[in-house]
């Protein structure tokens, strides 16, 4: 089945509001096994709507139209879909009806705007929104069937639930060409989007059946694989057997698979299932560490408590590094990172602490270590460790890759 | 000026994402008084690429294109480009040399892979992208200009802010089409977003030439203002006038005018005019105090620290608030929040104490105290303050909004 999407709306259009309806339907799609070919934003502007429409209807099998079907004189998109087909705007009496009886129940005006809602083009299908005043409407232009919605989020998502997608489904299973879809996230870390392509590449080559499709969510990368099967069984059989061999690929860069298994959790889970505690110390990244942590529901039973030494003279007040450490080694530096990693350790009475310090910029570096340098101390059962990392652009991305590169060094000494 | 957005990738035709770069260019645009006409978005598929260039390009004057410029074999867009403009692929050596000096820098293997993001259609101009590989590319199809530039945000905002906008700008100049618009945002906090309509809905009414939209951002709620005018000076001269009636009925809620004036900056800019500094004890909020203070540059002038007890024990032994005091009076308590504002400013030696404990949830909360309810606490050179809130919503909803509640009574304090 060809699908397209046509929202319609200023506000799309002005940088007010993003389109979060479409990733809902698009999600409901992807769990019956179609997909959208192409999605098209235009205003609120008649002319346009009726072209983009009838455009789309020349393509696709199923439009789903959504936006401006409300009262006020901005929204024109069902005068603009009458126009592409060619007919009237005509009144459904039952939806007169229904507005007028809603509006009498609660009290207020019936206007001539609000009547303007019970206007459809000649010979629509009328389905009621038992959540708005807007109905939403079904028609037909070409050889493809519209399904027109409004663009208020509660009634888009219970109309595309409960009306739109099943349709979508039967008109799928008419056409023989429905299958089942299902998608797996492989999350890797440290490994550079080319070289995870390059690690993989020869598995996709011997799979084509088998989506590979790689998105940077920065410091992750991540490889999604989906499979599209006639039955459920047959798809996770096959996704199993790829994802095994990619993760014996991957190595020990794959540090977890799914939505839920984000690096934080992934940490968590793995202090959890050892009854193991954390502390951290934190300098340069300043809290996005234990920010991270904390908000996971249950983080209180391993994570025991952070300190951020942000001006200098606390990480010898409050953690006991000797002044003349930091004055000799530098503030950004490996005996420094391991001397707060054990301090914290030792004064949380947790079985691991670990800490951060760097210049995380704009300003900072000195004549040892530029900006973006980082070290990363960690201090365990069995030891202290440390790692240097340098990271590129600007203060929020070398925060964000220093935290995420501290949650890495204890998750791989957790491995 | 027509413009038109063409954005490209699977991912945001399968549900996973939604274009949020669109609204960041359309920001900017509306600023420059242009809009964008039609955005339009198709997966990672040559054939339907080209053919959407080709349709954009024959309708506007100006089209960007985003997405899929990366190293791997599911990034098209570029050869779709060169495809629809019937020119070939051609290396381009500056960049390839660019891109290999930028990997030898950071010990990374070069690959095939890689070097294809030095290839761009023939004629192509280049520029470069000072935060990524991905060059972008300025292309002519008819007498349509076209920027390409990455899909990944930081990349995109980077770009879309210093080289395409204010090439479309030159682009409005010469045709002698442009109107100014001057936009001001008015940013709240403790205001419903009803009521901030009803104590601007006089003035707006006063002044039917200036937009006024309402946007929440949680626990924020804003007013945008904007003007369109012949000339700057007018523009801005109007928007100064209703601006400042705005700000006087709006009060103490009102706590900056701006996109850079977020509270935490707001925070951070008072304490420094005084030339005060602050340490955070928090509980509930996990570091998000913190974090959002140090995510600013220069906040190491005026934030000096932050200790995260969040294990019940450790508010005892990192901030010496009395395990009797917390028996009698429970963790989530106004004597502990204001013992912990006290120590952590003693303890730091800064200016200003701030804390938070609650139960944050899905668990928690005890007879005394439900889930969602917050204290906050105050230290400062003129005593100990503190508040309580009972917060709706989940886990990361009640932190941020005592996060911001905590920042918000530093703020009115410092007045």
């Amino acid at each position: 089945v060809r699908i397209e999407v046509l929202c319609t709306g200023d506000e799309l259009l002005s940088g007010a509001t993003a389109d979060t309806n479409s990733p809902y339907f698009m999600d409901g799609l992807l769990a019956q096994g179609e997909r959208v070919s192409r999605a098209t934003i235009v205003g609120d502007d008649r002319d346009a709507i009726a072209r983009v429409f009838g455009e789309a209807c020349a393509r696709a099998d199923v439009v789903l139209v959504c936006g401006g079907l409300g009262p006020t004189s901005d929204d024109v998109t069902v005068e603009a879909l009458a126009q592409a087909m060619g007919v009237p705007l005509v009144e459904h009496a039952a939806t007169l009806a229904r507005l007028r009886a809603r509006f009498e129940r609660v009290g207020r005006t019936f206007s001539d705007n609000n009547a303007r809602q019970a206007r459809v083009p000649q010979g629509a299908q009328v389905v009621q929104n038992p959540v708005g005043t807007a109905p939403m409407l079904v028609l037909t232009l070409g050889g493809c069937t519209a399904f027109v919605v409004p663009g208020v989020p509660d009634e888009y998502r219970l109309l595309v639930q409960d009306e739109v997608l099943p349709r979508i489904a039967a008109v799928g299973s008419a056409s023989g060409t429905r299958n089942v879809v299902r998608v797996r996230l492989l999350r890797t870390i440290g490994l550079p989007e080319s070289h995870l392509d390059a690690k993989v590449r020869d598995i996709a080559r011997a799979h084509p059946e088998v989506g590979f499709a790689f998105r940077t969510v920065a410091p992750e990368n991540q490889l999604k694989l989906w499979v599209c099967a006639p039955s459920a069984e047959a798809a996770e059989r096959l996704l199993e057997q790829v994802a095994a061999q990619c993760a014996a690929a991957l190595g020990p860069h794959l540090f977890g698979q799914g939505e839920a298994a984000s690096l934080p959790q992934v940490v968590l889970t793995g202090l959890e299932a050892r009854g193991h505690t954390l502390a951290v110390a934190e300098s340069c990244t300043g809290g996005c560490l234990a920010e991270a942590l904390t908000a996971l529901p249950g983080a209180s039973k391993v994570f025991w408590g952070g300190v951020i030494p942000y001006e200098a003279r606390l990480k010898t007040a409050w953690l006991k590094v000797p002044a003349a450490l930091i004055d000799a080694q530098g503030a950004v530096s490996a005996p420094v990172a391991r001397a707060m990693a054990q301090a914290v350790r030792a004064s949380a009475g947790s079985d691991w602490g670990l800490s951060t310090t760097g210049y995380a910029g704009p300003g900072g570096g000195d004549a040892r270590e530029p900006v973006g340098a980082v070290y990363i101390g960690l201090c365990g059962p069995s030891g202290t460790s440390h790692e240097r990392h340098v990271f590129h652009g600007d203060r929020e991305r070398v925060r964000r890759f220093a935290a995420f590169a501290a949650l890495d060094a204890l998750r791989r000494h957790l491995g």
